[in-house]
């Protein structure tokens, strides 16, 4: 049964203001070219399924009760599906029991030695592409198997995206699962992508085109905009998309529900795209706004030097937005000087206090070895992050007892050769690696193990 | 508070018949040198959790109930811990939230396609070091803790193994969270390993040493037998410790439960050293018992043809048990030509209806691509237990209706590079892969992206 465009509790609103109906595949504001965002019906939902303690229980019994094992419910984004999207189709959801990341909690041990009690590392790499991307993108795609589905005269017939690597192999696999009906084109930068990442892509059945050009994934992002605008039958589902950010926003909730309704002191997140980041902020700022939790946490927007964009901008007083220029870095995910969310990121900043924090690549490396060395599957990216958590607790701006969730964006596996590159090679100039841990080659023979071992 | 040691509820018992309070270290029978078990003061968990329907309510309430919320509940082996290890001390309890993995449904669309309605692949990969070794490995490492709290004469310091790479992966992360307690020794064949696995345990800071050596992971596991001997202070966590067997019965446990209680009509499992076998039928055996099923799955064990010792067994009318001699397969972590579980196997076909199944080098590579093509994250060695579900189907032995659970063992990320090898270069000789789908390198503009994406 066709719904009505207006019979969905939700629909997109751009940053200037104008409101759509969604019946049809929008990327930006036709009128403006500004972002959007999807606004929902809040009165409905406080209407449906109550507000502050009525709806913790209910989030809780999805999760922490037998409607678990009712799908969608399994997925940590679906199971938001009444909050983040009221009266979205059912038949139109595609799940791969996503998010229900665990918190990794640092040992003890480990936390005498940072100075730390309580930090939390997200594990966001336990999706089913490994990546955080696994939230927002089931939704994008989603929704375009939607609009396929009721608007047939759109001529829906798949998606496509440009990609560090997370975003491709999140949109190849969602759409693999329904090939039957959505095909997948995704753009990447020749150099600047891991091989794991550029495997998945390939496996999960997407058409790979690797663009050759010296600005890395700013170029693929400008070319595939141009491609789609030539190609309405795919929708384009990168971080402009405001339905990525839709279930994006679940990370938040999802904490919030990990520490039984209790904002952490501060939430610490790699920015690249600042798609996650503006994310973040909305689903905190909504979950707020209906009870769930009584204060917002304080956010660390952290950044690669590579490409600081946006601590740069607040250096300047918040005035001067300068993009830079493409730049090497192991950190390769959030390698983008032009963050598309930007305009979304400078209009949530009146709610929230956000320290925009530079890590070096010599410290973000480091504090990748580091945390893996305490069994973390942590990803470089998320490393940035933790490093600015270890800045910001040195100048003693985060207390010994804060509650510190830092978002860990990927599995580490996605990044094994720089790894590995780290562990023999160290960083290839003067300074030495802290963490390094070398493997040694040894003969097959009892007494050179031996010598191995105690070597 | 130390426990006296017939305060546990569990002991080993050897193959021969041998009785050891869990007191010390045994990695075989002292007195006869044969495999050990763990057995369990089965009345007692009757007793004090009941039997049938309120045993599953029991665990049912520890995963579909507020009590998930406690610790180490969201740990799919240790919700278990009353089962597996009744009366095992929280307080050397090592988890980093292992288990309760997705069972992956294949899509309608494709189930139509290979001719089976209900296929579900276990998603294992989903552990914290992306294997379904994160099930043995935290109870063998917490065993470790506990005789080093216990038994402080004992002079335990840390662990070893040998391993093709799941495993020294899961022991250097469980280390890792207390490697203010243990350590980590690992011996890894120095080409029959895959880079990501590599990474794994130098990054989780166990020390590695790769052994150059031609019979690969055997010559290894000879090896660190030797080693072991000569540092009783190191617990040896290969699959011949029984403590490893007793956490992996919770894959079992745990598919049963996914399944409301029912068991599938079978189960698939890629077998290499033939523990996480031999733990399964366990595991299935011990819930039958307590009533927790009323009837065993059928189970299927698949072979690679490069390391296929236990098929040939089962053709020579289970007679002649002959290990074959390396060569090099993409399903590397399967690569195990004398599995060290084969006793407790051979014993445990009495109550199992087994079906052993060989699968070639190119329809394990052709199967793992086609299952990663429809969104399922899975490796090369489940790719072999898949294949062999699809030759069972086509000999109609399993039927369109059949509940088939397949167990994947690890991400297919841990092998990126013989992935995009299949995809870029095929097989190497004259047939043609049946899946790949290479990636295409574009100059950076948009009439090259046109011709790439309609080419």
């Amino acid at each position: 049964m066709k719904k009505q465009p207006d019979m969905y509790r939700f629909h997109h609103r751009s940053l200037s203001g104008n409101d759509y109906l969604p019946d049809s595949f929008l990327y930006t504001d036709p009128k403006t070219g500004s972002l959007l965002q999807v606004e929902r019906d809040e009165e409905y939902i406080t209407h449906r399924y109550g507000h502050g303690k009525e709806l913790q229980n209910y989030f809780d019994s999805l999760r922490y009760g037998p409607m678990r094992r009712n799908y969608p419910n399994n997925s940590g984004v679906w199971m938001w599906r009444d909050f983040i999207l009221p009266e979205f189709p059912l038949e139109a959801i595609i799940s791969l029991n996503e998010g229900q990341t665990d918190p990794f909690e640092i040992p003890e041990w480990f936390g005498k030695e940072i100075g730390l009690k309580r930090l939390f590392i997200k594990m966001e790499g336990q999706s089913p592409s490994e990546s955080f991307k696994d939230r927002g993108m089931p939704v994008a795609i989603s929704d375009a198997l939607r609009l396929q589905m009721e608007y047939p005269s759109l001529g829906i017939k798949g998606v496509s995206c440009a990609s560090t690597g997370d975003t491709s192999a999140a949109a190849a696999i969602y759409a693999a699962y329904r090939r039957d009906k959505l095909s997948c084109v995704v753009l990447v930068p020749n150099k600047n992508i891991s091989p794991a990442q550029l495997f998945q892509a390939m496996a999960h059945g997407a058409k790979v085109i690797s663009i050759d050009h010296e600005n890395g994934f700013d170029a693929c992002m400008k070319l595939v905009q141009q491609f789609s605008a030539q190609h309405p039958e795919l929708v384009l589902v990168n971080s402009k998309n405001d339905m990525r950010l839709v279930g994006q926003e679940t990370i938040g909730l999802e904490i919030i529900q990990d520490f039984d309704w209790q904002a952490p002191d501060w939430i610490s997140i790699p920015v690249g795209n600042g798609g996650n980041l503006s994310a973040l902020m909305i689903g905190l700022l909504r979950a707020k706004e209906h009870g769930l939790i009584d204060r917002l946490p304080r956010i660390i927007a952290a950044q690669s030097e590579k490409a600081d964009t946006l601590v740069r901008w607040q250096e300047s007083g918040y005035s001067d937005y300068a993009p830079g220029v493409f730049s090497s870095t192991v950190a390769s995910a959030m390698n983008i000087n032009d963050p598309v969310s930007f305009p979304r990121i400078r209009n949530l900043l009146t709610y929230f206090e956000v320290e925009f924090v530079r890590v070096t690549e010599e410290n973000l490396q480091d504090t990748w070895a580091r945390f893996m060395s305490v069994g973390a599957n942590i990803c470089p990216q998320t490393a940035v992050s933790l490093n600015a958590v270890l800045q910001l607790r040195e100048k003693n701006k985060i207390k010994e007892d804060d509650t510190v969730v830092a978002i860990n964006t990927a599995s580490g596996i996605k990044f094994s050769e720089s790894g590995v590159a780290y562990h023999m090679a160290g960083f290839g100039g003067e300074n030495k690696p802290k963490f390094s841990n070398p493997y040694i080659v040894c003969e097959g023979n009892l007494e050179a193990v031996e010598r191995a071992y105690l070597g």
